[in-house]
């Protein structure tokens, strides 16, 4: 006999639902700018919602976030000054902390509930957010970014879907403060959306055209996000000049020592290796 | 106002579900093996199950079907006969006959229904089943590869998951046969399950535990396919001396003008690129 | 482990959803004026849906068709000729067809095809179309209703819900031809839709609100249909003079020997005795 | 937009499945006999689940605890000792408080976590907890019943579903006792469970079969609940000597002016008059 059927479902379409069995709601909280539940759950450990979509959970968070920070801190072992848009949840903070090199890290995040909710209740993520490198401003990312010129060596947009509070950094006026904002070697990493579904596709493909029109190399790279709709995700790399591949710098990575769940060096390669269809799509996108 | 909410639901896990929107039921068959059904759903085309299991949907069954038979074929571009051991939808079959140099395909499928269904429901697929270089056999794949000796350049074991009529597919026993019936510079090609949920995941253990004690080269690849339990799939490639990079033959398979949707000779090298976790499931399994 | 996970869902509100399990789906057709589903099922046998409104169940359409034709005629046995509107199911001509003093029974069903398909899938109700009374007319009900005058003992209004094809037969000019109509002892029976969730009350006073406008004699009664949302149906019983309950010829009815599973002269006097707060609804609705 | 689909489902059968749109989990606790959950819900209100079935809903509750309290009290107005078992939620006791003439009321109730719980998060039936003529009893009430003897004018089995903490309480020796513990005009009101599916109809047997070899009078009326499953609720009546309708003083019990949204005098007596296929179950129970 089941003692609660309790189901959290995320409509992926209009014909695809994905259902995760709740054990119990943790929290819910309507902030200033977005609806903020936290879920205990069997298969995924605690689950984060904002407006009921799905962003983080404890089991596969691990993914999202070592490639979102490993792969640009691959190609550049260097980097020592770097924003991050978005990522209230921390996770992105936590990786990037691992780099001692790193010397300051200004996290802009406009919602200050999500970040109260997550040191509460998602410390696998939260964790890091003390450290005294790093800076919250809890400001809206898109006026951010308007301001600081040749300053970081990384910015990284870790944000939420193309709707609701994260809709204005997937403009190209935004892209072009990121260029503004990077310095000579500076790298562009973004939350790219996915190729599979129709709408996600669409934001895909915008946020493609916006940023090839910023920089001059421009690309996406792929993973296995099995939470996020169809599970194949998308992360873009642009940047002034570096390549993610050809300045790949695998020796000095892994002589770093850090140990990944995920990210190694030779996957790094394997994930600008894409689909002949994602590769249409995004051609497609620049036309 | 919507017309019909009749949903088909896989669970992934007791704990995860995984919904599709049904616009018609096409056909649903008992067969002497297993429950047939075919879907017409909005999102994903016609989609086949078998014993409520997803098998084959019209939108992604390219990424499964290119990735089974052009990875070993682009290894080895001389194949000639090839054995098939499943398949039933045909896809498989419709992907190895655009090779002109493979002579001879044996397609082994114990359930003679499953092919009469997609003749006549899946046409994408089952487009090819009477190439004349087809030879289908309606056994038991398990006994039809005790008998040849030296004999196939290549197996694919299109098989279902490890439970139901698919189950002997998974064995010591049936791996052994595998590699006698291949010829020297012969390649099996395996449904590898997915590393994620702990069910596939000790199916991925299992199946590779036992073909690395049959053969010398054992490693396995990866791919998207978003209608699959969390859209990480995994197949396994194991030769008796061929390696799937080394000897990735890019400029000859390119030379064959074949037009892919998902599979390149660039995606091939990426494929082979796992994640740590999953290369430490595999390690683990072999102890 | 199941081998099918395929529900058919009805949304009873926008927070709601009433949900059954279908072994297969027999047929779907869209015909000219809906879209007509049969599905089988192991919980309630055949279900036929319209539009994805489920109609009528194998399990229980019993409750329903004895009490929309039961009722009536227990008040008036000498019943002789009746006006069916809707019904293309068959299930209240098959009651009405137990009475041997009924002469003639016109059907008005505006969906040739819904009759069609429950000949075919649904004989368990379309048992009787083909009694020699019967007279069924493909019109629209309330075209069809305009031109008789003092004609019929009894009108059953056997509709589908208040939107779609059934929508003008909740008016109020469709109510008051049903009362030219009828003969001096004449009898309306309506589909009365349930109290409980806010738009089928909304029906039910609507309704409510034209038949007293014009009938002397207007009032409802309930029964259960587990089936049907919230399970609390009514129907409306209106007459030009009859009363349902101080006229029940129980002694007579019960003297014609009639075998039923849900309907008796003592739950005929009981169904008309309302809840408080279904009464204050109808009151309201008056005002 | 949607923001959040969360839903709460009740598995009425196997095959059939109620669900309910949460908008929050206001609270979920581990009893030591049971789990108790509550649920802000737009349809409903607040909503108490105990192991995950639907016990009280805001919306629907005043039914059921109208027609547990009222029916008695109005064939014996005279009632001032009561007995009542389980009823945590307090709506029982919150209708039982209403009648002046009632003395002493002693609540047996084995979870004081449920007791806690409904006084914190629902007030609308908690509300007369605190009322002096009440003592709550924290043990199990088929221990409780073993003493008494002579000592209540009415009884109230207001359980959970015979399973569970709730067992107990269906079975002969739990109403031999009850018998024992009543005075001469003595009335046993018990949760009966359902005709309609399967289980439900199993437990209203068994119920049936025994009260009915410890009561000289014993039958059974029903009301419509729509929260729970079929919507089409039984309650018992058993009796010493009173009859549930001969005996019904509803004279009396109008003159006291109580206000209801459910309960009146002719429901009352429309209650008892049950459909034939309810009324041969409970014949074949007694075989």
């Amino acid at each position: 006999m089941t003692l609660m059927e309790l189901w959290f479902t995320e409509e992926h379409t209009k014909n695809v639902r994905f259902s995760i069995k709740v054990d119990k709601q943790l929290v819910s909280r309507q902030g200033d700018f977005q609806r903020i539940d936290v879920f205990e759950t069997k298969e995924f450990g605690k689950v984060l919602t904002l407006d009921g979509f799905l962003m983080v959970t404890e089991k596969d968070e691990f993914i999202y976030h070592e490639m979102i920070t490993h792969v640009p801190m691959a190609v550049n072992p260097d980097i020592k000054k770097v924003l991050v848009i978005g990522a209230g949840d921390g996770g992105t903070i936590r990786e990037l902390t691992r780099y001692e090199k790193v010397e300051r890290i200004d996290m802009v995040e406009i919602d200050r509930e999500v970040v109260a909710v997550c040191k509460e209740y998602l410390p696998q993520t939260a964790c890091k957010l003390e450290d005294e490198r790093v800076h919250i401003h809890y400001e809206d990312g898109l006026k951010f970014v308007r301001k600081p010129v040749n300053e970081y060596d990384l910015i990284i947009v870790d944000s939420t879907d193309p709707f609701g509070p994260g809709e204005g950094l997937f403009t190209k006026e935004f892209y072009g403060n990121c260029f503004k904002a990077l310095t000579e070697r500076g790298i562009l990493i973004n939350q790219h959306e996915s190729p599979y579904y129709e709408n996600d596709l669409k934001a895909m493909q915008r946020a493609h055209k916006h940023i090839k029109s910023a920089f001059p190399i421009s690309t996406v790279y792929q993973m296995h996000i099995p939470t996020y709709p169809s599970g194949h995700w998308l992360f873009g790399f642009a940047s002034k000049g570096l390549s993610p591949t050809k300045d790949l710098n695998a020796e000095k990575w892994n002589g770093l020592g850090l140990k990944t769940k995920y990210y190694n060096t030779n996957l790094h390669l394997g994930a600008f290796a894409l689909p002949n269809y994602v590769m249409e799509l995004l051609e497609e996108s620049s036309l």
